[in-house]
């Protein structure tokens, strides 16, 4: 007890020291920060607003920033704010398109992050950027890590070594980093474990087994780039705090079909391996794609989402969201012990894409309400328990 | 751009809403709040410091507080703080030691979080807290969620059904909830894969494969508690944002044995399988207990720890870490292209054990002085590149 400070030391978590180090920019000392750091960071926000509650969100949006550029104070990296009106000018000039958006200018490239806004994910993330591009792959282990890598979009290619393929390699993934992730092997081995051919490049979708193989070998950097663009919205994707806004206005005409399934739950893990079932399945309908959410990632909006959705998070769900309404209808998974089989859910979605199930129906609407009362309830006896009979009896074929 | 406002709902991350939820407990009010809640939550804090700093961060505490019971308004648990000072009393009566931990009065038990203090680490606790404490298993597929669990402590128990040696296991797992994960089956075929017998309780370590049988059968809950207590200090233990103080106050005469790997990074897949291997050999050492830390799951603690440390955190690290003074030695692996074999590692570790590696010897302190100066070159370069060489001469057997 008496040891506490002593024995933190080494897990001291930082907050901010009161000292100023996100920049003004403005058309008089842009082209010196630009010049002044490997890299700057721009977060381009509304005028300041009239409003005080959101007079205060962006005071905290600029806090995150501080702290963020405090704890990355040793990387040479410049942090700044643009104002969209005062500033517009520069803004143009810049290219800086999205409000609330943080613009990093790295080399002659600009990276767009369009992910939640905390410290923790901004830290990461800039971490991240501070790598190199493409990591090698040069042994059994580290292929099998590469293997196990099944959540993300990633490139792997085969080449003699650091010569002019590669380098087209490596062009085109610095057009994506960190979003999706780009890998090479000079060995041998590991190309034909992979079946991977002298200058082929190989894209694997998230949960796929199999990849797709790039038309063609010695690959020009825009027609990687070409590729990886028509193939990047993926059957199943799971919301990343990185990105999650751009993967959210990526929608199917103003709807997501969306799952929420935590990994780590014998349930959860469960349904995603169904789920997965049926994006192989289904992988070749450009029309599909599921948003996986792992609430677990996501602490802070879990029970926004309970509310929104008005919908169970203690155990996995399927749903249509439509996003101008936030409306939504939700796979009825209460009449059974089990989780429907892969052929049920692909029946389900069938019905989404058909528009046979859809968030306009009254029905199911109602449907959702009745279920919102019984969440309490079916919490505190699980999944697993024999008696929810109670709620079980309400009819949802209409 | 201008549908930004719609199609971002559905992602509204909550900010305080300046309602004050939070109570100040006192002697008065404190068995009321304790009657009227599911759940009651109660902050431990030093009395109001005279220094404007510490002061500040309580207020942040105090933020954290009221954002988490915000997000959790509707789940019937109560939050309070109690001074140190002011309110001992209270905190007498309520058992309450522990300076900055956060005391969950739940039913008849107390549970103590010394994690992670933010409103992400909290709400997901609280959220497992309200789960059930023992998960059944039923069928393959969620039998293979438990086994891919390797990094948490688990038991599971084989029951006829919820008759009186299961509630003895489920007595126990209130105990440990969440920190340690229960597990139960009725299934006969789930019981057979684990070679469970009826009322039988198997104990998995952390990245063990065989699983500990506790001794008897019919276990009662004070057996289970104890072996529990015998055996949770793990040869290799990841360091997990709700219990990081707690791991880290448990040391090992004032030292303690720190991995730094990044799961996620084929390298630090690679050293991490190594680290587990040599785990597996040395699981009845009860010296031995190697706190692994993934800088992925501290953003905010990666650049700190560098500095700390004076490491290079963009690749795997062992070392040691002395709590007094933060003095620390880590294992030189910059002068090989290869990460070290498991029989090296474990030879570092004898010699770590029998003192001949230390944090005292000044000559390794001076190596890793050297060694932060080449980080930022060896960031660029990255691990696999051959032109490493400029800082592979200087000679650290001293």
């Amino acid at each position: 007890l008496h040891f506490l400070h002593i024995v933190d030391q080494g897990l001291e978590f930082p907050s901010f020291d009161g000292k100023d180090r996100v920049l003004h920019i403005n058309e008089r000392n842009y082209k010196k920060a630009l010049k002044r750091f490997d890299m700057l960071c721009l977060l381009y926000h509304e005028p300041q607003p009239a409003h005080k509650g959101r007079q205060k969100q962006l005071q905290m949006t600029e806090l995150v920033l501080e702290l963020t550029a405090q704890v990355l104070e040793d990387k040479d990296i410049g942090f700044g704010m643009v104002d969209s009106q005062k500033d517009a000018k520069v803004a143009k000039k810049l290219g800086l398109e999205e409000e609330g958006s943080l613009y990093i200018f790295k080399d002659d490239r600009v990276i767009e992050f369009d992910g939640e806004f905390s410290a923790d994910t901004l830290v990461e993330f800039l971490l991240d950027v501070l790598e190199d591009p493409v990591e090698l792959i040069s042994n059994p282990m580290e292929l099998r890590a590469f293997e196990r890598m099944e959540e993300d979009i990633r490139l792997i290619g085969y080449f003699k070594g650091e010569d002019s393929y590669y380098k087209a390699f490596q062009e085109a993934s610095e057009r994506f980093q960190p979003y999706i992730k780009f890998f090479a092997t000079f060995d041998k081995a590991t190309a034909k474990h992979l079946s991977l051919k002298m200058n082929e490049v190989n894209f694997y979708e998230p949960f796929m087994e199999e990849p797709a193989i790039l038309p063609g070998r010695q690959l020009s950097e825009m027609e990687i780039v070409e590729f990886v663009h028509q193939h990047k919205r993926a059957t199943l994707r799971k919301l990343r705090a990185e990105d999650m806004f751009e993967t959210w206005e990526d929608d199917l005409d103003g709807i997501h079909i969306v799952a929420f399934a935590e990994e780590e739950d014998p349930d959860g893990y469960e349904f995603l391996e169904i789920l997965k079932d049926v994006a192989r399945d289904n992988t070749n309908n450009p029309e599909l794609s599921i948003v996986w959410i792992d609430p677990d990632d996501f602490p802070l909006l879990t029970t926004y989402w309970e509310k929104t959705f008005k919908v169970n998070l203690f155990k996995p769900q399927i749903g249509v969201v439509n996003l101008c309404s936030t409306c939504c209808v939700w796979l009825d998974m209460s009449n059974d012990e089990d989780l429907p089989t892969a052929e049920e859910l692909e029946d389900w979605i069938e019905d989404v894409l058909s528009g046979k199930v859809n968030t306009e129906d009254d029905d199911d609407v109602k449907d959702y309400y009745d279920y919102d009362e019984v969440d309490r309830e079916d919490r505190h006896h699980g999944d697993n328990h024999e008696d929810h009979g109670d709620y079980d009896d309400h009819d949802d074929s209409g």
